[in-house]
């Protein structure tokens, strides 16, 4: 999608999951007690699942190796074969899960209306089906915060409106929350104030929270027993993962504190970008990505990794700067100074 | 599948899956150079999977989370929806890997009998098939060490053998070789000898080898390029995997020449065994394997565990024994003292 | 759907599929010479398969029991799992054949926005994608007459580019013909003006047409080898089908030259329910159908069917007409004083 | 699989697939009430549903156009993906139904040993498992009459045992009962009793009993609602489809009265081949079927198609022979004189 990194690098905008790990997760992965994962003995896998769960407000958690893996096991815990997943447009269990959602569970999206990534919750009362001559839903999916509409934050009231229309329907939800942690520390509750309205949810922990590999799924415990199955079918099932683990822990405990300064930086360069004239929406700068619209993405971004700041061309005319917490503010005046030349 | 350890372990022979990463790896894992390998800039990935590709005398590898993934993608790879994928009885794609073969590329097994493990070539050329009213054959696929048979080899020129059969068939060759290196050892010859008759071959680096987490596809680059895409579609693509990658090339640097003393102590065990009347086809301990037939296994495991010796209950009456490079002589003979009493 | 329809019907104006068979059909299905098709034996198909191929300027035919079937062994012909399917917005693909397309290929659609029906060649080229990061497009698939669109035709200069662009980004290109022919009288061309253009194309003879069972794809020689496959796996294989295909061929022979007397008396009826002030898109009424926006739909499908207009509610205010061959003059003008009353 | 029929045929023996519709069957066809069974308002096709269900004990039934779709409806309705369907080796849903369990249904087979095509109940609960490390079974599938291992029946009490063991483990019990009018006439027992141990049946009107077209799955009035989604994916919704419905009604009246004669043609037709030294088992002659083993089979049975009697060969040394309602007394003699010439 991108150019590999030049040598001397001022800034690396691609993504929140270029961050490379801590001195701190480093050595817990060095010192991390381990056991056979498959076996369900690994103790800093266990720590790591309970952990979120108890922070998520759910019954247990389990450890895999992508958020794909996560979002895509709970797709297939919710549906069979033929049904279809409402979700917002643009969401990332369909542009960027590679048509998983077909090959593994045999469902298609089925897509409502999501101005700043906030779907109507009436939108997505109307997608619901249950026809015998028509796909009937299996599940709703959210996305919270939702990479492609630029980070942006569902508002609690809707969740809980979404929650309803689920209930009214008898549908699960499930939650796409590879950035959940942003949403919340954008909305400045507790992450459980928002996961707890889902029947599962998916947690990225290498994503603006730092660690380097793992996502975990929560959910009930059956939910998870289930989870454990489709996981190993998709060769998720890994050995002495507590060396994962033993990262992810450090990074859930110190990673969501983080992210507030990764919020006020994005803030800062998207008012630094619109000041000297590019074209971004603000009102879709709610955490910590930047979506710019532009002619020849590509070449631009070619052109700003030649001076040491790396972004994402995302599209013909779009380019995506997201902050994390390896980009200083030192770092930042030096990228926007680039980017502002 | 079995209980877990209890405190005090004399030796736990359930897997070779169960060693955990030594402190040359732990190191290594602290101090690995990474990056982000979804957008193939993980240094210490891209080490080790050029080193398999060029140990396995292959173009390219690819580096995934279990042995499990690097199968399935092969088969994704290979086949088309509705196909056959001919192996031998008992093969692990098939026995293990939970239907993955139907769930994601839509295929069947097509079981060839293999005495020991060794499918006749004949066997192999009669099971393909070519007419419309059948499922066409897709691909060949071959275990070594076969796991259920016992740990079992197939000689070289076996491979040599039903590698003319696909190609007069004009049929793909993979090799679950989560093992390989055991058949290597056993055989006296380089890994390359065995591996160089395969269109893709799966690496398994947590098994004998020792690694904590990881497995290698290997192929042509081409072949490479479309597993990106299937390993990405299973939740496969990992950001900074180099973590894992710095102790898989530990592993794969050390590994391999401790197998043969693994190999002796499984012989060892399996004698020991055979001479206080246990059921035992000594023909079939050739790597670092012991099937034991007895009543009543999974008592007689846990009566076992008791007594600090941990082993595998596969069936209503089979118990395996595994040897691996954390079971010294020293502990050996204690575990034999156990089990022989 | 709609309820059953009443002892006294005045017109069914529900589906162009209702129409049942005529004498002639029933007396062709009663003579027809038959043989088992399955082993290709049965002539009265074969000869059905020849004539369409021929009239639509292909290779070869093959005959199912459904256009959801050829529909669906043609996206199967033409992709691998975990691509895309690029289409027009409510494609009967994606709405009508109920995740088929994710279930038996693996394979997720892509909309492209069509207004009346007729996607942009600059959209469907946007829509393409080659990346390994996401789905690649695995197939660019039409819809002509596009019926949820209103029965809306593509003008042949749309098609050529479209072709265009699937020959640029090495794509094969189906049709959805079901109701091709109604297009090509729209159009007043010989089908094969339209469908030539195309790699396959899905011909329904049970809808405009007015065979009481059966569709016909057709594309290369190769291809439809190809699909008889495919056809045997979901259950398509039919034995002495000639009953069926005798009745196809008259269908086909006579067909054709009466929908154009369809059209006009869609027309006939679009412009009687806007004079009394229906809402209804008049430009959108170019073939058969007519659908017509009102609150509460269901229940005036009901009130209009106590009086013998059958009519289908496809949507919360959405109504849909359709005229065939079995409605005549006398029997619309029946069905206008009803509806107009 | 066979060379077309040559000009004068004395016997078709290659299946009972081949049989043509009878004079009746074309006049039922010619004046059958029709409606469109999409929607559910066929009268022909609802008079079958009815007339098989109640024949066979169910609440309900559904008209699809093969047997395979029948079959692959039923393991859809009961498995989820991953899982697998324990059945007898050699059976049609996985022999002739080409890898659609797996690419619908996502599922694989576990085959039990099964001597004269019957399983031991035993080894069928022995093939069941429950473990989250392996595939989960989610049905048991039966076949009586046995296709492959020669029409063979499978014992009342058998069914009643596998029945017990379908109880105890908490699963559905399928029935591919293709030709489950011959179990019965070989039994001497009303259909029903057969039918109905088992959760859903498929039963096949164009085989032995001689309807051009069609099979009936039967089971729960749930499981038919269900059934109708899957059918309608397949691309088995037919529109007026009481014209293939009318000659299986004739073929349901008249065929299982018919079916001792083709059993006793068939032990003639056995008994003349042992006698001039072909290799058949006479203990699997019980229906009408007979399969000799001889050397290049496919030459064999060319020759004999020169001389007007067609058989199939099945592989390198099998030759099937199968009776049925169009071949005569006086017919089989002269088969037998080609035969034994």
């Amino acid at each position: 999608m991108t150019p590999a990194a030049p040598p001397a690098v001022l800034a690396d905008l691609r993504s929140d999951t270029v961050t490379t790990p801590t001195p701190e997760m480093r050595e817990a992965m060095a010192q991390a007690a381990v056991g056979d994962d498959v076996y369900g003995e690994d103790p800093t896998v266990n720590q790591l699942q309970a952990e979120v769960a108890r922070l998520t407000g759910h019954e247990a958690g389990l450890f895999m190796p992508s958020g794909t893996m996560t979002n895509q096991v709970a797709i297939a815990l919710h549906t069979r074969r033929g049904e279809e997943v409402v979700c917002a447009e643009g969401s990332h269990i369909y542009e960027w899960e590679l048509g998983m959602m077909a090959t593994f569970s045999g469902v298609v999206p089925r897509f409502v209306p999501a101005p700043l990534g906030v779907p109507d919750p009436e939108g997505v009362r109307l997608a619901v089906r249950h026809s015998i001559h028509q796909s009937p839903t299996g599940l709703i999916s959210l996305e919270n915060t939702h990479n492609k509409a630029g980070g942006t934050v569902i508002p609690l009231e809707v969740l809980v409106a979404i929650r309803g229309v689920a209930d009214d329907e008898g549908l699960p939800l499930h939650l796409d929350g590879a950035r959940v942690f942003n949403a919340a520390a954008a909305l400045d509750v507790p992450v459980s104030e928002i996961t707890r309205h889902f029947d599962t949810v998916s947690i990225c922990l290498s994503k603006g929270l730092g660690a380097p590999v793992g996502s975990v799924l929560v959910g009930s415990a059956a939910a998870m027993k289930q989870a454990h199955r489709y996981r190993k079918m998709m060769g998720g099932g890994m050995r002495q993962a507590g060396v994962l683990a033993a990262a992810a822990l450090i990074a859930l405990r110190d990673g969501p504190a983080r992210l507030k300064a990764d919020h006020r930086r994005a803030r800062r360069l998207a008012e630094a970008l619109v000041e000297v004239g590019f074209d971004v929406d603000l009102a879709a700068v709610q955490t910590n990505m930047i979506y710019v619209t532009l002619p020849d993405a590509a070449a631009q971004v070619a052109r700003w990794a030649e001076q040491g700041v790396l972004a994402s061309a995302l599209g013909p005319d779009s380019v995506r700067f997201v902050l994390h917490h390896q980009v200083s503010d030192e770092a930042l005046e030096e990228a926007i100074r680039v980017l502002t030349a």
